[in-house]
């Protein structure tokens, strides 16, 4: 336990220190040319553009990287005292967990300096996660799902999907790097739904700190709170009106940190809950993503300068280049009332698919920070169904002794 | 055995894949602003400025971290199958290795991106090799030096430095990621001593592989056939006349690459013997770099373009600020006849102080690529006396069995 208050005090310098770092680099990041406008901000009369760093991720994630790595001897202290005991596998998954976050940082900073293309950034995540499934396989190596109670009489009471749980993994990897990346845009959005899912993850791990799976748990804590402190010293120049931006290099390692602690203290699906409104913008994208709808390159909601509120941002589909797909999808849908669409003689013009866009067009233009408090305010509700979902009602679908073994 | 051909073939696919990449994303680092502006070429008449891409080491530092995390489940492929017995400690070492040089990849890349100050240059290393030296400490826990036969008398067969071993060995990463930094600046220099440092690790490890410690040598292997393969392609295209430049990341992943195999395979010493002229550069600079002397930003040789020859780049020292310590140092450097000094009633100038301008003092102006050449060869002639002092003259210093137990 004194462990987790060294590293609570070291995680508390951590905060200052990106703190302090975000103020002193930032006139680096613009003079290499890492700079985003704002286009959101109004002053007076005329649009004021506001020149802010971007890819500033990039300090946060070396500050929570080297927080952990000067936590290793600490946390490891006792253990080496008596070296014929060391947990080599212990070091080995914290080793893991390290390099994958390590190479996405890397990743993402390349990213945003170099804009690289998209079978790049599906790609890399999924080498990066392979120290992580190897540690998986040696350490735990548990391929079993549970059947929930009603289903059980058709396949039992546990499947075991072997090598597939590999490959689930590997692209719980892919996905959760790049699920934060594309509910993005807005001032704060990023770092605020990311400070949420990692405050979920946090209060899951202490409510399970008294059951059988501590250690994982305990593992998973000691990664998650020092990326917490670094994240919220992030939020505080991140938010409206935002001073920094954050890039790609915080939403691939944020994306990571959660698969790596999903991961290696065996809570992955519980994690997935997590990313509720992630998986919704996704499937919401999904059209856009794969080109059924034509997908311009920024989505971002329109900013109007004579209300300085925002809008769904809109696209338009030509008649005569919508296949049928493309017909089918946009009836569903129209049917689901889950688009605005307004029709004329040459093609339909609908919203941009993204859960920005979808609040938007639901409760009408707003100001850009009630937008970011709005989404933030949804993700808070979707981890609460979460712990629903993980609490009362598994019990209700699971034998909880046997759940808590397998699949926590 | 299997296992090294396997890497040889995995590596040949790297270099091929380095030297594609080379090509197709020049263009991405160059939109980015990352490219260098090369002075020592000339086009008839007028001197014509060449832009290459800078910070290419990026490309090939990836695709070697790459193909060891492809190789993880190869490697380890025997010993997977039987879990209960897995050598947890050597997966730690190899991923502490790789956690350690992916580290470097994103310094050296943000350094090239940002210019960094100094003092992170010499933090972050020592930060980044925290995880080698806690697997040291773990994994083996030697701290002893042999002392050579005829100092035995006065200190004893061995002497345990303990913790003070640590320190030696963080410094290693230090001065080995920066050594090579600062013996830069000529086309293909960096790289071709990189390579020749490589091989001659490479031979080391072949040799000893019929040793007691061939578990540590193969370990070494593993790591520089990688690196090797993807240090060739890179060279390929950073050979006079470079197309590309290959910035401070290739020299920061070369050399924590190199520190790496010394500390985990236990011949740190015998690595530093290798990196001799690095070492020569590093002190005959000490002077400018702690400026005793002073220093310009740059220290590169001078081009002229109307003999296409590099000659020694100079420095000036007013008479009116050159305190006590200056004298002495520039007393001591011209009896030993290691500068080129000009006096004048106002003060005296000297070349810079590098190992390339006092090439060039010693054997007069000479084209680019012959001063590449010469110091390449210096760089070869150099690890000849290291395997001479390594074999023929350790035996006569060293009981040969207990060295080779404890220090190789």
């Amino acid at each position: 336990m004194w462990s987790l208050v060294i590293l609570i005090l070291l995680s508390l310098f951590a905060y200052i220190l990106t703190d302090e770092l975000i103020y002193k680099l930032q006139s680096l990041f613009i003079n290499a040319g890492l700079f985003g406008i704002d286009l959101c901000k109004v002053s007076k009369e005329k649009i004021y553009f506001h020149f802010s760093p971007e890819a500033i991720g990039v300090i946060s994630g070396c500050v929570f990287l080297i927080t952990i790595l000067l936590f290793i001897p600490i946390g490891f202290g006792y253990s080496l005292m008596d070296r014929g005991n060391f947990p080599h596998h212990e070091f080995a998954e914290l080793l893991a967990a390290l390099l994958s976050i390590c190479c996405m940082l890397l990743l993402g900073f390349a990213d945003d300096v170099l804009n690289l293309k998209w079978r790049y950034k599906l790609l890399l995540p999924t080498i990066a996660s392979l120290p992580l499934l190897v540690v998986y396989y040696v350490n735990f190596n548990s391929t079993t799902f549970i059947i929930p109670i009603p289903l059980r009489q058709f396949f039992g009471i546990s499947v075991n999907i072997g090598f597939l749980y590999y490959i689930y993994m590997g692209m719980l990897a892919v996905f959760c790097t790049n699920a934060i990346n594309i509910l993005a845009g807005i001032n704060g959005l990023e770092v605020g739904q990311s400070v949420i899912i990692a405050l979920s993850i946090i209060l899951f791990n202490i409510i399970e700190l008294r059951g059988d799976q501590y250690k994982a748990h305990n593992f998973s804590l000691h990664i998650m709170i020092p990326y917490l402190a670094t994240t919220l010293a992030l939020l505080k120049h991140n938010w409206y009106p935002s001073k920094v931006f954050v890039g790609d290099t915080f939403c691939y390692v944020s994306g990571m940190t959660f698969a790596v602690v999903g991961i290696l203290s065996h809570f992955s699906k519980t994690v997935l809950l997590f990313f509720l409104p992630q998986i919704i913008n996704f499937l919401y994208s999904v059209p856009q993503l794969f080109h059924i709808v034509p997908c311009p390159r920024h989505r971002l909601p329109k900013y109007s300068a004579e209300t300085d509120l925002l809008r769904a941002s809109r696209t338009v589909v030509l008649k005569k280049d919508m296949p049928l797909l493309t017909k089918v999808v946009l009836r569903i849908f129209t049917s689901l009332k889950l688009v605005d669409k307004v029709e004329d003689k040459d093609g339909v013009i609908l919203n941009n698919m993204t859960l920005i866009n979808l609040v938007l067009i639901k409760l009408g233009p707003m100001s850009e920070v009630q937008l970011t408090k709005t989404l933030l305010v949804f993700q808070i509700f979707c981890t609460c169904i979460a712990f629903l979902i993980r609490y009362p009602m598994a019990s209700y679908f699971y034998d909880l002794n046997i759940y808590n073994n397998f699949v926590s």
